[in-house]
């Protein structure tokens, strides 16, 4: 399926501090993630390759035992399985994008969605 | 390899009228795309699935049958050997991620860096 979307108006779950915004592909996830300056993803890692695209901002990474200061126009590579960490030094927007789709967000969306407001 | 790249001073190859800086991981590549008002890509297609997250500038996209003008935010859904053409409305910047790899990206580096200036 051929899809587009507005990013600012996508369902969201919570990653830690950060609101996390997924557009699922096939193989590829593409997740708008949005945060004030101190929000901080705590330290984990998961099977699937990640890149990160910073829209603004400023974010730290940790990426293994590399720490990595990102702003606007970064990329950065997280491989599969690499512990990482993030924090937003600024008010920042940036997307993360994962192979493969991340199902554990579309089950935490599904949750979201079936829960009355 | 984990690596940390900043988009504006990688190297970079043609694409249509746009400018291409990839940044390849191991199953997913990130490219940066820059183009002014007026830029085409023609319409084209590859067995890569493709997204597409816009940063700035109005881009429409042909995608299949399908005509879908986007703005900053948007994030576009090109699905494994869909037909697909870009225009830019404005000048823009945006980012094409792609699964797997574009080797042929990769190869037109190469030359780029081959080629004596």
């Amino acid at each position: 399926m051929t899809h587009h979307s507005e990013g600012p108006d996508l369902p969201g779950i919570q990653g830690g501090d950060f609101l996390l915004q997924p557009v699922a592909g096939d193989e590829l996830m593409v997740v708008r993630v949005t945060g004030p300056r101190g929000a901080l993803a705590p330290r984990h890692s998961h099977p699937h390759e990640q890149m990160c695209v910073i829209v603004s901002g400023r974010v730290r990474f940790e990426i293994g035992e590399q720490a990595i200061e990102t702003k606007a126009g970064s990329v950065v590579h997280i491989p599969s399985g690499v512990e990482h960490a993030a924090e937003a030094l600024e008010d920042t927007e940036f997307f993360d994008i994962f192979h493969p789709v991340r199902q554990d967000f579309l089950e935490a969306l599904e949750q979201v969605r079936a829960t009355p407001s």
